[in-house]
């Protein structure tokens, strides 16, 4: 056994079950050791950010790490964005970078780098075998490490020499540490602090966005009268029907001190105190407002849902939570809306959906429309590197092929990782990607006319820079040059029928929906 | 003026006309400048190593920097691999990266990273202007880091307070060094070597690559019977009737062996010493011969040319240089060949082209079918991360408008960045994009029968992850979407009736030319 065959051997008897890849030749043992490895699944992707977001939406779903195998420092740039995201998204990714060996690199040949910097910018633990017989072992390490709460971008810088000699041994599992749980004084105080009856928000996110965490969340709330938010860009949230639902955080300063408005204390529960998500003249980084205290009930990598229902059992032993009725919205008609396109989904969303929702500009009106589904997920891109959501789509439906997933992707997003689509349709996915097309950095312009001294352009909207018309990208062909079958919808009632078919056929689909720009 | 039209105008002060971005908010303040200036472009990419790329095919042929800005660590992320290509090109690039102010990164919003980290990865120089008054020196000292010999990625980091705060003053040039000239003794030394006539080969690169380099070389060759070989990957090489064509380094490290077989001593011209590309079992890394001796004329960042024009004129005064006849191949017939299709490209190229050439497995044939051409420029990507070819045809069609520009393209690499097609559209640049079509990683399967001992797989030619087969990829429909006429070729007369009309039209035009792998 090689040490390329050990390393991933290692990670299928963990438990690790697919490697997404964009390989070159110092990879290539790790790519033979794949396709002779009837426990792991290789998914090609044709650029690296396709990979590792797909493994950021694969680790949100499945629940578990998926590995990526990227080429080198380049190749291994090439995905830092989406690393990135699945950083801030505290996904657990296992990296594995090949590189030169050790002897080679002395003579500093073309793609020679510092691969070990690059990882360091991912603030992740790193190793890099010296030998065959090390692979085993630090993959083990490796996996645990990735699995360290609340997840990590675990690397593995695989030297060529280490993956083609033999002398690999499987090693056993390093049994990860779990999240731990919220000391009792802790929530003993904010229970107190709760009882003063002050006014006060819980902010909650991390793995208290989902079921346990949103019922025990509302249970406090109906109880005590605090407020909840979840944060801005959570990674996974449960939604729909027989669930609470709960207002996201605002993305500029003003939004959010409104949402905080006359509150006293501000509890986080699995995430940060609100800060934020970019500067602007004259306007606070922090957003707990001034007369307000700042409380912890569960650190970011604690067990916030546990933290909640303990909380919940304290201030509101008997009270039932408050659920969203099931009711869908009614198939609206007419040219698209920032409006109505959500309605149109709210309208179809089939049961056990998984929804990616990079709508950036054009989303605000998609959780009230979808609040009252079937009960789906909805997964955001959490660190604002722009173009994960084709991506963790293909992650999700790699780690739930039973269910149907509908990708919302802004049209400018989409360009920094298209090729997924060709992931999808090579996999066979069932995604329907929804492209929401105004033909602009629509966002960007929202922003220009946020600053205060505007830029020295006279007017976002005559910025050529900021418009993607000249010529206007046609999404229809694009994703038939990758194989997905595709149509173009401007009225509510074509993307109706669109996402309708588009659910009903196996296989990826995508539909170019245009809207406006946000006005 | 506030920072970032400080930044800007000190750059367009000193002579920088072009500015490759794709911004976000934290570089609107910088978009407005750059919008408001009427003596820099700004030139949209929808992806940042579009833009990267594109800077480097400018300054390769403008010779002279152009600015990329990109938008935080994540931006610059997916721009590295093409700025390291421009690093092993070394290629001036000022690079500025917009990040948030300084009191903002406390808070550490989603978009927070080391940038300065990233930056350390290019081992280039980094600033970081603390105030207003402090962006237009550092602008220009980051201009003058650039210009430093061979040339370099130089990083302003540029936080989004000191763009949007008035007190920005332009900054006078900061004098550029030259390439320092090869010292005297040692010329003479090389000279004697060469006179002492054992079998010796120079391997040129760097500046050495254009006609002046290219004419002494040749006279040095033909005066001492020394054998001369370029560098496996120049970055620009002059070619084509009435200049010396020599061969180029193999990329296996037999191959090399070979070409230096019985060589007693290499001199390296503005390049280093021969090192294989990649490392394979039982070959060697350092591939000058080990029974020769090694030498150097001139170093990377030295005057290669004029250290070669001094050497000519020592061992070979009166001899004139071995250079191609005017003669291009007649044109072909039949099935598209990797041996054909070159000879398209030869009998039609025009003068003055500008020829990209990242065709990897199907360009073998190229040199010699257009060495009698007329004269053009070849430029290579030089660093092995893939995918740079449509970028450096945007950024050369840009530094010179009235050249023609050819990029020759493989499948699998055109997908990193082939929303490159885009910008040449929006741009109306006249590039005649050919795709090499092997619906394969075909170099991969070259590498993988290289092996010994092989990869685990049992056979390349059946690796699943090396197929771009299912689905095929559509680049005809790929580069329509993008607004870029297209055709197919699967025929040598097809290939030529498509590049002759390409060339005949002004702005961009894709040739999908089927051709079969290497077998």
């Amino acid at each position: 056994m090689n040490g390329a065959e050990s390393l991933l051997g290692t990670l299928a008897e963990a438990g690790v079950e697919v490697c997404f890849t964009n390989p070159g030749t110092t990879e290539l043992h790790l790519v033979g050791a794949l396709e002779s490895s009837p426990r792991m699944r290789g998914v090609l992707a044709l650029f690296e950010g396709v990979a590792t977001g797909a493994a950021d939406g694969y680790a949100r779903i499945a629940g578990k790490p998926a590995a990526t195998l990227l080429h080198l420092g380049p190749g291994l740039g090439y995905g830092l964005a989406n690393l990135h995201n699945s950083r801030r998204a505290n996904s657990p990714v296992v990296s594995i970078v090949g590189d030169h060996p050790t002897y080679h690199q002395a003579y500093d040949p073309p793609l020679n780098s510092d691969i070990a910097t690059l990882v360091g910018w991912l603030r992740g633990p790193v190793r890099r075998p010296e030998d065959a017989p090390g692979a085993g072992p630090d993959a083990a390490s490796t996996l645990a490490a990735a699995l360290e709460p609340p997840g990590r971008i675990a690397t593995m810088i695989m030297p060529a020499d280490v993956s083609w000699t033999e002398g690999g041994v499987i090693a056993a599992p390093v049994p990860p540490r779990t999240a731990p749980t919220v000391e009792r004084n802790v929530v003993t105080e904010v229970a107190d602090l709760l009882r003063r009856g002050e006014p006060t928000a819980l902010v909650i996110g991390g793995p208290a966005t989902r079921e346990a965490g949103l019922c025990a969340a509302s249970r406090i709330a109906v109880a005590t009268g605090a407020r909840v938010l979840v944060e801005l860009y959570p990674s996974r949230v449960e939604h729909g029907a027989g669930l609470p639902s709960f207002p996201r955080l605002g993305f500029y300063p003003e939004q959010v001190l409104t949402q905080l408005g006359g509150v006293r204390h501000v509890v986080s529960v699995g995430t940060k105190a609100p800060v934020s998500f970019f500067a602007y003249p004259h306007q606070p980084s922090c957003l707990v407002p001034p007369d307000a205290a700042s409380h912890v009930l569960a650190e970011v990598g604690q067990d916030a849902a546990d933290a909640l229902v303990q909380l919940a059992d304290l201030v509101a032993p008997a009270t039932p939570p408050a659920v969203a009725a099931n009711r869908r919205p009614t198939l609206p008609s007419g040219p698209l809306t920032l409006e109505n396109w959500p309605e149109v989904l709210g309208a179809l969303l089939p049961e056990r959906a998984i929804v990616i929702d990079e709508t950036i500009s054009s989303g605000a009106a998609l959780a009230a429309a979808t609040s009252g589904c079937p009960r789906h997920d909805v997964l955001l891109q959490c660190g604002g590197a722009m173009g994960e959501g084709l991506p963790l789509a293909v992650g999700a439906a790699i780690a739930a092929p039973d269910r149907p997933v509908v990708a919302l992707e802004a049209d400018g997003c989409a360009m920094y990782t298209i090729s997924a689509l060709w992931t999808q349709a090579r996999e066979r996915l069932n995604i329907t990607n929804v492209i929401l097309n105004n033909h602009s950095y629509a966002i960007l312009r929202e922003e220009w006319r946020h600053f205060d001294p505007l830029p020295s352009g006279t007017d976002p909207d005559r910025s050529t820079l900021l418009r993607l018309t000249d010529p206007q990208i046609d999404f229809v062909r694009l994703a038939e040059a990758y194989g997905v079958p595709a149509s173009r919808a401007t009225t509510a009632e074509e993307l109706a029928t669109q996402v309708a078919d588009a659910l009903a056929r196996p296989g990826p689909h995508l539909i170019d929906a245009v809207v406006p720009a946000l006005a």
